[in-house]
């Protein structure tokens, strides 16, 4: 299959945060935005891969930023490295403060999705090709993550996960 | 402050998967899972805290089976461990058979909680003491993920992680 | 067929008030408390029956105590008794002070559902065994309700409703 | 205060039902009836006292016909009887046939409202005045069922009930 | 076809508004109202023509008056005129003043469906007679719309709208 | 006020269609689209204005295409052209092939809206300067739309709308 780039399948979502969505604090619900991200990051696999896609994995989410009621939201996807069946989706949210308009990073996250045929056999899906400096790097720390998710899954032996190792290795 | 018991904070959501939170396979969204698990384990950090509670991060989530339309599914959160004003809520996620009434484990799911005063200030929280043997190890556990969090947030050395760094140099 | 207990039909359903849900008071509206009762009583009459389920009625609800917005509610559904394709539905729905934590009856209900095979006809359920002493009660008084709604529904003379007549006989 | 007529609260209520409200025979959930019900009669409710309207209770409802996907849903609701906070509310419910256009009868409930002011506290409605002899067969059955209510909750001795005792004396 | 009046379409849908509907000024979006809109109107062209109906167009809509959280909102569709496949749907939408119980006129609105079979073909429907001098009005200003929308759409020529011409040349 | 350009008021929603927002032939509501469309519309006079928005106008909107359930619905909305305190608002659907991810034009759409302070009163927004042909073309008609609105509601004379009567006068 041909390559494609991260901006074939980046998946633009902006919206407002009603009412319905918010905890006591009027901020939105951490649900919510999970979500959200879920949505707009499925769409990006399914842009890249032109099938249907499951939801695999959520890599560790870190809410930094809490988001008040009204505010606008910008969730952006895109592919950030694909696998043999399975895509790392890179997701940033943002939003805009209402008055001066300025935008700041809220959260961020990493979702994996597996592309399946009708009947949820797993399919391949074209691999990728980043082009920014910031792709490039996601598309490397990919590798590190896949590594720890098969470590952590018991699925790969510590020893064999040659980056991740390093990293801990380092300073020893 | 007294310690409280997991058992204390136990929150468990029975619910139908409805049309409306399927995707193309009829399966339920992968988003939507997270959504009712964040409702789910905030409200036994609330339990827990008698605070309003804010979500602080979600660990690696892996999507290990799906969940099809019409299914009962059973989210059942409970503390793993309380840290100074931050909680760390094991929520484990069942479906049901229709026909037989077996019940399988569908997922498992690791959300942490910041307990907050009305002003959204972190505040403090009850210690918990773990019961069972399960309650125990998820406990244990906790204090590895806490470090594993703290070194991927640039907090904290990965030389200093020493339960964490165990894992990797034991087979070096 | 076997007979089952009340214990293995009971379904725990606990979430969050949301503003969406709630009257110009911000309490709960009852019909929205009516619907949840409703789905917890059904998966609980399809745990009992392996079957799918209708509403077949809903019993006289009082609502004695308002839910306000932001509560946590816990309704529990548990069958109190099965006739041949009909099981009745015993549900008591708590609240929970957010800062005590105390918990409190804010409401129960009794509902009736018929268990239906994949085209819509009715078809028989597993007897039911109480345990508890509160279990019996409802057993006993469900075939009063029983009798009260074939009365009212001109399906039962008002003379053969033995049990039920005793209590407006018994002070004459 | 000024008498009004059943036909000045009257409210109608007309919508789809939608794939989300249904069950898996594809017919309406109960719940989602009970909970627009609900909303019309507070309406009907709110119209008659021109305050804020809380439900008190619900009579007995039975499900007599199942309602499927795609149908037209006509709820209409209107008093049928005021006291002297409380306000009882009559409601018809039918569905048209797709093709024919021909209007039946699906299900009829009755519930109960007080009127409060902005503090939750209940405040006196205006008095009803039944004009059809439908209007006034449902303003008479009212007191039956306000007997029957206030015995079944222990506040009125099934002697002094009157018009119920009636009822099951009649054959003894 | 044997014609139909206006009145056999006539489609009342009265609801609250829900804090989940409304703008950060506390009244509806503009947007939900043209959804509830959409579907009473597609209700009349149901009721009309006994077909599925999709909605073909709307029509200039002015939102004159703001509808505040809490209101009790009614909407009126009713036909105005019908074409071969098509028919125009005139919507009233009226609010109550929640003391007074006043009704006023919040807005109005033009939708236009075609029937269609069950796989979408576009099939007749019956002519419509007016009845009331409203009913007259409205039916001739839909032949003045349906011209300025084919011109429009490049589909008639500025020219052979002859009523719509009279429009502008009158006071040439 | 400095002026702005269309592009930084562009708004873009990215979204599936979910079943809960489909008519009978499994096609998404022209209502809920009316509603997506609001909501990118009002974000973008957001931008614009950095102010509150409330919809004040729909211009005529056309569906030539059926949006079906599972689709991907991008919804494009950017300022045409400001007033005094007022913006049209234009905005374009796509929608997306699955198996090809070949994009094509769904829908488009004209809305007006009004910036307002935190009381409800109209306000001042900036000037727009267009920067593509397509905006330019969108821009002049928009003050055609104007004017066609005004002598709509009776504010302008036919007589003084000089662009519009250009329209119908050409081929006199």
């Amino acid at each position: 299959m041909k390559a494609k780039t991260p901006s074939e399948s980046r998946t633009v979502m902006t919206d407002l945060v009603l009412p319905s969505e918010t905890n006591p604090l009027n901020n939105l619900f951490g649900g919510e935005l999970l979500a959200r991200m879920d949505r707009a990051a499925s769409i990006a696999a399914r842009r890249h891969s032109r099938r249907i896609t499951v939801t695999a994995s959520v890599n560790h989410v870190a809410f930094n930023r809490s988001v008040p009621l009204g505010s606008v939201v910008t969730v952006e996807a895109a592919l950030s490295r694909a696998f043999r069946t399975s895509m790392e989706v890179f997701i940033d949210v943002w939003i805009e403060d209402r008055f001066s308009g300025e935008r700041t990073k809220a959260n961020e996250a990493i979702y994996t999705f597996v592309a399946v045929d009708d009947t949820g056999i797993p399919t391949e899906v074209p691999p990728i090709r980043p082009e920014t400096k910031l792709e490039q790097e996601r598309y490397e720390a990919a590798l590190r993550r896949k590594q720890l998710s098969l470590v952590l899954a018991g699925k790969m032996k510590p020893h064999d996960a040659t980056e991740l190792k390093a990293l801990f290795m380092g300073d020893a």
